[in-house]
């Protein structure tokens, strides 16, 4: 029986890892399958550095065009990142009638809706499991596993870098710089690491999640986001005191006023089995109306685990050319023409609670006033602790908040640091506790 | 369009549960599936039961066999349970040509193959998502998400009713029998709570998620079975003080002695993801060659959990009889010509490691006798300690080993209950790090 006839764009770390995946397991996915998934083309920019890891027989190029042309080809695989010949090269090789699979969060986040409905309008099937939390299969369990139900919310750990400068933080008291060195001297953070530490890459991720759980295009314009730059290890500390961890986290609900979609640092209550994903590890909650809480953890990134789930995405669509059908599933898990824009909440708008940090001087009545302003903006005080003793005239004031509208929280903020007891500004970080 | 029309056979917790899925979610299901799923029959011994759940164009039968036979009906839902009954039901359905779906996983235990095997020669598929962990789609993400990995091992929270004890007995230090009391007047424990407690239950599941991972038959009869029965909650509580939880795992693993299938009471260093599920939640925890560990955990039972599950199998299936194709993915993840029998490790032949617990009389030179039996059979002890004072001249002590031979710690328990210094006998329960 003729192989299938796969082709790889791009040779970094994911790509590497697909070969490697491709080659080394290739009699048990056979077994598996009833074929072989054959690398027919690779496309490199440097041909010595793919000659180094490809089969004897697979073509290789250093123009990734030659690969969405090629007559021959069933599949391609783009692992180049990227938005911009990334996408150049997805959409001709739908246009060419390909199946694609990709890894590309980027791309999806900016061009997914663009992309899928080429993709329909050509009738091929583009997949992108590696695209959101590496390994995990979780947009599988999204579309397929958890298809009977109603999404409410998503709270995910997808973006592996953040969780082990945040993971150190912790471990060791190190403030954000000395564990970003760390994570970039293992690897785990890039040179530049913007993307990852502001909240983008886990906006990405979280974006494509809203568009599969709530049946609305994919729209990133409308992802808050906020990184972990300006933490500090001592709000670490004083949260892991109170009985919560601190994680970034892209959330996305589904509530009466709209759908909600942020990244930011969020307290969690340490009895929470999502609130013990560590290191680089990514973990995906899923809340729904008739599995109720799920959580789906796994390494989030790396070479093998990224390319296990591109293997699995080649695997299901080999299936499909076998019997000769388009893939069944959706791309947004609801048909295109069910796909609804759904208002976004604003991140003034959302509802959360709150932990904030203060430094307050020594003088008489200063809690109360503070206590006045929390109601005076309808705010309810769940818990109000003095960190520390005076030392020369100031301490540190912890306030934890029920759950109020962020925009009186705000206020309330504003309102605070305008007296003259407030010393700088007040640190504030949002809290879940997903009892709901 | 026609729609697919389903029969239901069983009312009970799940099939109450199914209707309700499929009644109230009916509308999203379609906006993902472009068709109806229609409840066109439905059988139970108690027709006002039924009536009471159904909808009102429902046929309502109390003979099941009335739905296997039925000419209009496309996918047989059983839920019914046990392999008497159901196993003929479900035999008939496919001998009609009807796709089946079901929770029972006693029946797949037992009667697996013979089931997978008439299914592909009426060309008819069974699912079974709902049999192992519930609502937590396992089987889709062993089957198909990991498609591109060898599985190495599985070691899974699968029996809600003994986590839900165990979690009882650790945080209350309330013993086994108390604490089943108490799952059973909340409806978490059957009035004969053997097939639970006793691992029959949880042996079923990994039974099946061994065939899966390893491309063998259903070969239950292979299954060490251990239960908690004969936990005591001073066990928990020094396993606690040590760094461990104790809990029912399902475990199965490839060796190069070969398959290991067992289920038993494990201590689990407590800083393992798995050892926080608590309660009647399931996990299960999965380490693959290209993917590394990865866990999935949610609602184990439960009437909408577990009907989730068979709706996202209906989904699957009706999506296959809307293209017209036969569902793709082998009822057993390998093909059914490369599904081979390989070897089981009998349990006297595994490595783990070991905690024991004995009561040693307070006489010169008992530790050191103690020692050199160990010797002698070639374990080492990572831990020994003395838990307390001798009272009326007895006291505990509590052993960890290293890794070792199951047959080697027999030996040492054997010769340990010998020594006139060792009072009654010795406690031994199992340990796995999960660190590779």
């Amino acid at each position: 029986m003729a192989p299938i006839n796969i082709g790889i764009m791009g040779v970094g770390t994911v790509g590497k890892g697909t070969i490697e995946v491709l080659t080394k397991n290739q009699l048990e996915i056979q077994k598996k399958l009833g074929k072989a998934l054959n690398i027919f083309m690779v496309a490199c920019k440097n041909i010595e550095n793919a000659k180094e890891v490809c089969p004897a027989d697979t073509i290789i190029t250093d123009d990734a065009f030659d690969i969405v042309q090629h007559p021959e080809i069933d599949i391609v695989v783009e692992l180049i990142g990227g938005s911009t010949i990334a996408r150049d090269l997805v959409l001709q090789a739908i246009e060419n009638g390909k199946h694609v699979v990709t890894a590309n969060k980027k791309l999806l986040a900016e061009y997914g809706n663009e992309i899928f409905a080429a993709a329909e309008a050509n009738q091929v099937t583009v997949k992108f499991e590696a695209a959101v939390a590496g390994g995990i299969p979780i947009i599988k369990v999204l579309r397929e596993g958890l298809a009977a139900n109603n999404i409410q919310w998503i709270a995910g750990i997808i973006n592996g870098t953040s969780n082990f400068i945040l993971t150190q933080m912790k471990d060791k008291g190190e403030d954000f710089e000395l564990a970003l060195e760390q994570a970039q001297q293992l690897g785990y953070a890039e040179a530049d690491p913007t993307f990852d530490v502001e909240g983008h890459d886990a906006g990405h991720k979280i974006t494509i999640m809203a568009a599969l759980a709530f049946g609305i295009p994919i729209d990133f314009s409308h992802c808050y986001l906020e990184g972990i730059s300006h933490l500090q290890s001592k709000d670490i500390a004083y949260a892991n005191e109170l009985g919560y961890q601190v994680k970034l986290l892209g959330i996305t609900k589904k509530t009466d006023e709209g759908i909600e979609l942020r990244v930011h640092p969020t307290l969690i209550p340490e009895d929470r089995l999502i609130a013990s994903v560590n290191g680089v590890m990514n973990a995906v909650y899923v809340n729904s109306d008739m599995l109720g809480k799920s959580l789906y953890y796994g390494a989030g990134a790396g070479s093998l685990p990224t390319a296990s789930a591109v293997t699995a995405d080649l695997i299901d669509l080999s299936r499909e050319l076998i019997n000769q059908v388009k893939y069944p599933v959706p791309h947004l898990s609801y048909l295109s023409s069910e796909v609804r824009e759904q208002p976004f909440v604003s991140i003034n708008e959302i509802r959360s609670s709150y932990y904030l940090r203060m430094a307050v001087r020594d003088q008489l009545g200063v809690l109360s006033e503070l206590t006045k302003i929390f109601v005076k903006h309808d705010v309810s005080i769940e818990v109000m602790i003095q960190k520390s003793d005076f030392k020369e005239g100031i301490a540190e004031i912890i306030i934890l908040t029920h759950s109020t509208i962020e925009n009186n929280i705000k206020n309330v903020i504003a309102q605070m640091e305008s007296l003259d007891a407030i010393v700088g500004s007040v640190t504030m970080i949002r809290m879940e506790s997903f009892y709901k």
